[in-house]
This record gives C-alpha cells, sequence and structure tokens, in this order.
C-alpha cells in the first residue's frame, strides 16, 4: 500500500483534518503501528492511546486531542477501517488464474467462466465448479461435487464426492470435507463400519477455517446454513445441521445429529452432543458442553452447560471449595461440643 | 440408487409385507425421509413415528400399525439396513483405478496387483504398496512405508518414512501419520530436540479420521491394535500403544507412552496423560481427563477423570454450590448465636 | 543402525565397560527393547529393572548392577543418547533432494543453494527459498513467502502468501500457516468479514507439529518467537505473539491477540482467552484455561486457570461434593434441633 491520506479519505467517504498529503504505507492496530501507518479508534478511551503510536494518521469519529496527527473522520471508523482492509486486500490479493497445466480434470465435468486451478489441482467425475471460482494448488475435488460461483477454496483442501458447496464461500487450507461418518455397531467383540452414502451441503456465504472436518451424512444430509462461519481445528460430525449465520469459533465439537438453530454463536472448544437441538439466537460460553436440547435465546456455559450465571457464580464458589469444606468440618465440631453441652445441661437441668 | 422393495427385500433376505413393485430412491432417517426413501425402524417406539415420514417403504420387524407403509420384514433391521447403505456404497463408489500417469513412483517402490494410485500421488523408496491399495489424489507415502492389501486411503494424506499399515485400513483426508514426536530437553535455556527416530505400526481393521496426527516413536513404535476406530481431529502422542478394538471419538488426544488396553471407549474431547496404563474394557466419558492409571472395566468421567457415578454426583452438586455456600453462612451465624446463648444461659445457671 | 559398542561410545566420548564388540542394530526403552537394542539408564530407579530387560547394551553413569549387561559409561546418559539418536536419524534421513520436474515454481521466485522440492510442491511468484531448504511433496507456498535457511517442511503444508519462516525451522506435515484470522462483525443479521491483510512470521529454530493451524493477522503479524516448540492440532488465532523458547503442547488453543511471553509453557489443551498477556516464565497446566492476564512466573491450572496448588485442591474438594451436601443438611436439621431445644429450655428457665 502507498497511498495519499487524500487517496484514501475518498474511498472511505470521510473527511480529511491535517495534511491531506501524508504517504499511507500500512495499516496497523495503535499501539503496534510503525511510521507510514493508518490506525482507527472507535473511541476516546483508544484515543487516549494515540499520544504513545507511531501512527502516521487516524480513522476516527472526531480530531485527535492536540491534532497529535492527522485523521479522516467518518461517522463508522469500524466500517472505514474495513474498507481500507478491504481495499488492501484486492492489492495484496494473488489467486491463481485460469487452468494450470498441471491441473486434472475429468472429462465429464463441467469449468463455469472465469475458473481458477492452480497448480495440481484435481476434479472429479461429473463434477460441477461455478463460474469465478478458485481452488488453489493441491485441492482434490471428488467426484459428482457441485461449488457455487465466486467460491474460494485454498490449497491441499479435500471435497469428497458428492459434496456440495454454495455460492462465495470461503474454505481454507487443509480442511476435509465430506469424509466418512464416525458410525459402527458392536458386532461379535469387533466394531462393524455403518456405510456412510450421505453427503455435506454447505450453503451461500459460508467461511469455514483451517484444518476443520465436516462428515459427511450416514443417509441424507451433513448441512451448513448459509452465513455460517466456521473457525480452525472444528470437527462437524455426520448428519449435523448447523442453521444460518451462526459462528463457530476454534476447536468447537459438534457431535453427530445435533442441529443447531439460527444466529447461534459457539465460543471456542465449545461442544455440542448428538441428537440435540440447540435453539436460535443461543449463545455457548467458550468451553461450554451442551449435553441437553436448549431453548431458543438461551446463554449457557460450563460443561455440563447450565445458565452461564449460575455457571460463573459456580466457578467462583468452586475456588472456596477447600475453605468450605474446613468451615463445615469446624461447624460439625461445634455443634457437637454444643449438642454435648446443652445434653449435659439439660440433665444438670432435670 | 433405483430399485424395486422387491428386489430389495433379496438384497436383505426379508420378507415383502405390501406392494413389491414400489420403486425406493434413496434411504433416509424416519423424520428426514423424502419421497422414494426406505426408512428403518428398530423397535416400536420409533414405528409409532412412521405416520409423519413420507418415506416409501421401512425395514421393520413386523410390519407397520395399519399398513401405513410397505414394508421389508427382518429380525434384525439394524443389519439389514447396513447391507442396503453397503450396496449404496458400492453403486456410488469412485474410486481411483490404475496408475495415473501424475503419480510419482519411485523406482525402488513395490506395488502389488490392482493398485491404484490417484493424481499426484507420491510414493517414496523402498516403500510396499499391497494388493488392491487405493491411494487418492494427493496422498504422500514417503520412504519405506508398507501398506497392506485393501487399504483405502483419502486425499491429502500423508505418511511419513518407516509408516506401517495393515489390511482393510482407512484413512481419511488430511490426516498426518508419522510426524515426529514432541520431545525437547532443555538446554542452557532453549529448547534441544530428542530425534524421533522410532516409527507407527497401524493394524489391520483400522479406520482413522481426517485431519488426526499419530505421531512417530522417539525410538521403537506408535502402535494401534487392530478393529480400532479413531475418528477426526485426534492427537495420538508418540510410543503411546491403542489396544484392539478401541474406539476414539472426535477431539481425544493421547499423550506421550500411554498405553490404552483392548475395547476401551474414549468418548467425544476425552484425554489420557502420559505413560499411563487404561485397563482392557475401560470407559471414558466426554472431556473425561485421566491423570492416572486405570483398571480393566472402569467407567469414569470428569477433569481429573474419576468414578462416573462419583463425577455425575460432584456435577449435579456443583450448580448447588454458590447456594451451600450461603447456607454454610448462615449456618455459622447460626451457631455463634446460639452459642452466644447457651453460653450466657450457661452462666446464668451457674 | 549396525554398530558395535565400541563404535558407539567413541560417537558419545563414553568408555566402554564389558565387550566392546557387542553389535547394536538399534535404540529403545529398558522394557521395549529386543535383542540388539542400546538401552538408556538416568539413574538407579531405572537401572534396577535392567534384569528384566532384553537389551543388548547400556548407556549410564556407572556399570550395571552385577555387569548384567555391557554399558558405556557417560556423565550425562540422556545427552548420549540424544547423540545415538541424532545419528540414526542422520542415517534413517531420506529428505528429497534436488528440484522435482513436477514441482512449479514460479519465474519470480528465488531458490537458494542446495534447495530441494520434492514432488508437486508448488512455489508462489516473488517468493524467496533459503539455502538448504527441503519442502517435501505437496507443500504449497504461497506468493511473497519468505523461507530461511536449513528450514524442512514436511508433506502437504499450506504456507499462505506473505508468510515469513525463519531459518533451522520444522514444520510437520499437513500444517496451514497464514490462514485468514477469524474476524467478523455483525451487520444486519450477517456476518461482515473483516479482510484479514496481516501476514504470520515465524522465527528461527522453531517446530510446529501436524494439522495445527496459524492464522494470520488482521493487520500486521501473528509472530512465533525464536526457539518456540508447537505440538500438533493447535490453533493459533490472528495478531496473536507468541513469546521465545515456549512449548505449546497438542490441542493448545491461543485466541486473537494473546500476547504470550518467553518461556512459557502451556500443557496440553490449554487455553488462552483473546487480547490477554501471559507473563514470561508461566507454566499452564493440562487443559487450564486462561481468562485473565497472568503475571510472570505463575502457574497456573484449571478453567478459569488459577493458582495451581489452589486448583489442585479445588478438584480434591469437588469429589466431595455430594458428601458435604449431605453434611450441610445434616447441620442444618441438628442445629434446628438444638435452636428448638434451647429455646425450649430458655422459656422452660424463664
Amino acid at each position: 500500500m502507498n497511498s495519499t491520506l487524500a487517496e484514501i479519505a475518498k474511498l472511505v467517504h470521510g473527511i480529511v483534518h491535517g495534511d491531506p498529503g501524508v504517504r499511507i504505507t500500512g495499516v496497523n492496530g495503535i499501539m503496534e503501528a510503525r511510521p507510514g501507518d493508518l490506525v482507527m479508534v472507535r473511541d476516546r478511551k483508544y484515543a487516549a492511546r494515540l499520544g504513545e503510536s507511531r501512527a502516521a494518521a487516524v480513522l476516527a469519529t472526531e480530531p485527535p486531542a492536540g491534532d497529535a496527527i492527522p485523521a479522516i473522520l467518518v461517522p463508522d471508523p469500524d466500517h472505514a477501517f474495513a474498507l481500507v482492509l478491504q481495499h488492501i486486500e484486492e492489492a495484496q490479493r494473488c489467486h491463481p488464474t485460469g487452468i494450470h497445466e498441471t491441473a486434472v480434470v475429468s472429462e465429464s465435468a463441467r469449468l463455469g467462466d472465469r475458473v481458477a486451478l492452480g497448480a495440481h489441482v484435481c476434479v472429479g467425475a461429473e463434477s460441477e465448479i461455478g463460474d469465478g471460482v478458485v481452488l488453489y494448488p493441491g485441492v482434490v475435488v471428488g467426484a459428482r461435487v457441485r461449488i457455487g460461483a465466486d467460491t474460494i477454496i485454498y490449497p491441499n483442501v479435500t471435497l469428497r464426492e458428492d459434496t456440495e458447496i454454495g455460492r462465495r464461500c470461503l474454505i481454507h487450507a487443509n480442511t476435509a470435507i465430506g469424509s466418512d461418518g464416525f458410525g459402527f455397531v458392536p458386532r461379535e467383540g469387533r466394531w462393524a463400519k455403518i456405510p456412510q452414502v450421505g453427503r455435506v451441503v454447505i450453503e451461500d456465504d459460508v467461511e469455514i477455517g483451517s484444518n476443520t472436518a465436516v462428515d459427511r451424512a450416514k443417509c441424507g444430509e451433513t448441512r451448513i446454513g448459509r452465513g455460517t462461519k466456521i473457525d480452525n481445528c472444528v470437527q462437524i460430525g455426520h448428519n449435523a445441521r448447523i442453521g444460518e449465520h451462526c459462528v463457530l469459533a476454534g476447536m468447537v465439537g459438534i457431535a453427530g445429529s445435533a442441529i443447531i438453530g439460527n444466529h447461534v454463536r459457539l465460543a471456542a472448544g465449545a461442544g455440542v452432543a448428538g441428537h440435540l437441538t440447540i435453539g436460535d439466537g443461543t449463545t455457548i460460553g467458550a468451553r461450554g458442553g451442551v449435553v441437553r436440547s436448549v431453548p431458543p435465546g438461551s446463554v449457557l456455559s460450563g460443561f455440563p452447560a447450565i445458565d452461564h450465571e449460575t455457571e460463573r457464580r459456580a466457578m467462583v464458589a468452586r475456588e472456596r471449595l477447600p475453605a468450605m469444606l474446613r468451615r463445615v468440618r469446624q461447624l460439625e465440631r461445634r455443634l457437637e461440643a454444643l449438642e454435648k453441652g446443652t445434653h449435659e445441661q439439660t440433665e444438670n437441668n432435670s
């Protein structure tokens, strides 16, 4: 990046306060900023720290105290900053273009317009790759897979046969979609495999992180609703159904056949047991482990997950457990002494 | 799938009850079924829900109430359903066949009969690939690896040098077998690497999920016993030994040198600390964290894992902790009042 | 391996005690040893078990009791054993050499001396690969990536654009470095992506396990300090900064913008919430979940992580919770009886 403050102000529809010719060569956090960086302050709390920053300029709602550094004034600095990030992203972008000569594409696969296949990509029989799809090097697409327009799939991702991916999805490096679900029945002291003949359907505008696994259904579908965002190292079991516009943070685990509503948020390391239903708009705290179905709008944490406020109090109480144990022991001794005394006294009185 | 009910009845050795000409185009769960789907009911509880299903026919032990839909009667519907799933799986199957021209095979590697190597597969020096083995696109096999007959390895799996895989194993996409164990010793304020020169041995009929890591031993072996099934996102440390016919659910972690017996079940997110022994037939509940060796036949949960029933009661009690703390405080106050009163009274009496 | 005891003694600068011509064909643990194996004993506790071992010889500080087996005497058996392991590792090593004809290297990439690129490796535009770097088959290197001299990257690893890797690093199979951080803002009932235009910087001598994900920064850097060792299935969020010479065991999760000091140890399954600071030299126990910033030298465990000793006592007390609840109930009953009795008595006395 190498723009003047005036150029960036134009991009974000903001007003320059100070020298419009200041050169901006990057963006950063307030404390991490280097000379040339543009930073963003959301409110006065952050603005107070501008004095310590080496930033060249700031995106803010009002001029910084003492006009410390030049500013671009905007009503919504978060949004303006996102626009700048997007501008940088487009400049940095280095998606593959065209069909690399080492890509292996089945004769029966159909490729849309402007499809880009990186080196060593593999596309299976009867697959349909939508317009503008980008498959980075090393992506393996099985048979009968459908990928919607403008989806981007990063290196070394695997999409097993019959998987369906929506439009404008992002799937990050080394993730596996459509592997066999984990289903076995005991038979004569061994585990007999239940064949997994269903598939995975991922709707539009879904983003999935790296090293995540979404298993195909035993039969029917494992489904991720549109707009849902999934982080790294997440495991989603067979026949799970995740609703629309959910957020699943890193290391979340969803067991088989769990049904998650819309707008559900699962914080890092949270888990949901199999065959449960999580109501719309529910929030599960970090490491919360849900073992019972949950009504819409719940806020839960802990394992087993309970009402978040109750859990918070139980967590605080837990630290005091050893002390409480001592107090109970003491109470017992004192009570015993008292009982003995009262008894004697009663006898004396008789 | 497109069969008549009569054809499926023949496949599962069942008896048609109702129209044998009904066309079956898929299989599904009772509630998820679409027209044309065959479903399965295990018992009367499930049978009661058939009325709400759009299924075309059912696998069951007895005719559905009111002959709601046509049925195939079998003594073991689970087993019959698995046979149908297997039939579908075989039809769906799209394993690579032959040696793809982009596969890179060392001259010193030996390939058995009917070996299939997908696009961009790589087989290292002196490796031996058994009869009927299928390596999907992007699989990387290091030097001196041995893979037993009829094993299937899905895309982008890595098998590091000297790994040994048994017969009829399944290894799912993006899993890493034989990476260096995690071993370091502190030396002058740094971590010095302990070279990891052992290997991984995976016995016959093992299945391993996606994005799982099984590390090679420091010296000697990390070993997974025959018939053991391992899910996604599992971590198995160096020199661990997992017994036969175990089940390790998603996100389980086994630390280095742990020894797990036969027929052990580890539920999702369970963990075992290093250098422990878990007796045969033990079950560890979801997220159970084992920090001490465990005798055969144990049923444990919690962290640290304790007897499952005790843990269950402790979990219930945990929610009542804040209330209990209040009760203890109240007891103390009442007791103090009483002690004071008794004391006064005793003085009065003297 | 096939050496005489005398040859190994020379390698480790030790003194042979017993037959110097004994043939050593491998190394192993005391109990796992097979004939021909060399083992190591650190102290007398281990030495006592030599009688049960099938080992051919032992590395030790003093001759074994009754000269049970030949020995090499050294002051530091751990160090000597590591030297032997290193010797074996060098012999076993089968790194790719040269540039494989199927590797795809951008014309604008610069390769140092003695660079080895395995089959189907891909190197993006303007990347710089240092002297002696080894990229195993299937590694995908994006644009503008820099890799320092003598770093080894195992199969199917992805390095996204702009990533910087130091010298002498090891990155294990199927790990993803530089994927987009997980950043979204709610906008009209949907999640709008915050573009992630920062990068990942990994300093010298870092080792990273398999199926680990280190996300690129939103802006600025995600940074792993030199000498730090990271295990398998670890998740490191955007803008996190890990210090020097840390150890992160398997399944650790570091949320976005967390700052971890130097010489910090995180045991298996530990987690750190976002935007926290962990002081130098801190140790977090297995599954510890840090939700507040932590001063240097802390030793914490539990979730939320508290002082390790307090947590240990709380864990023990937890098992006694149901019993404690019963005791409190009993205390209440006894106290009530006593209060009633005292009251009556007081009335009698009046």
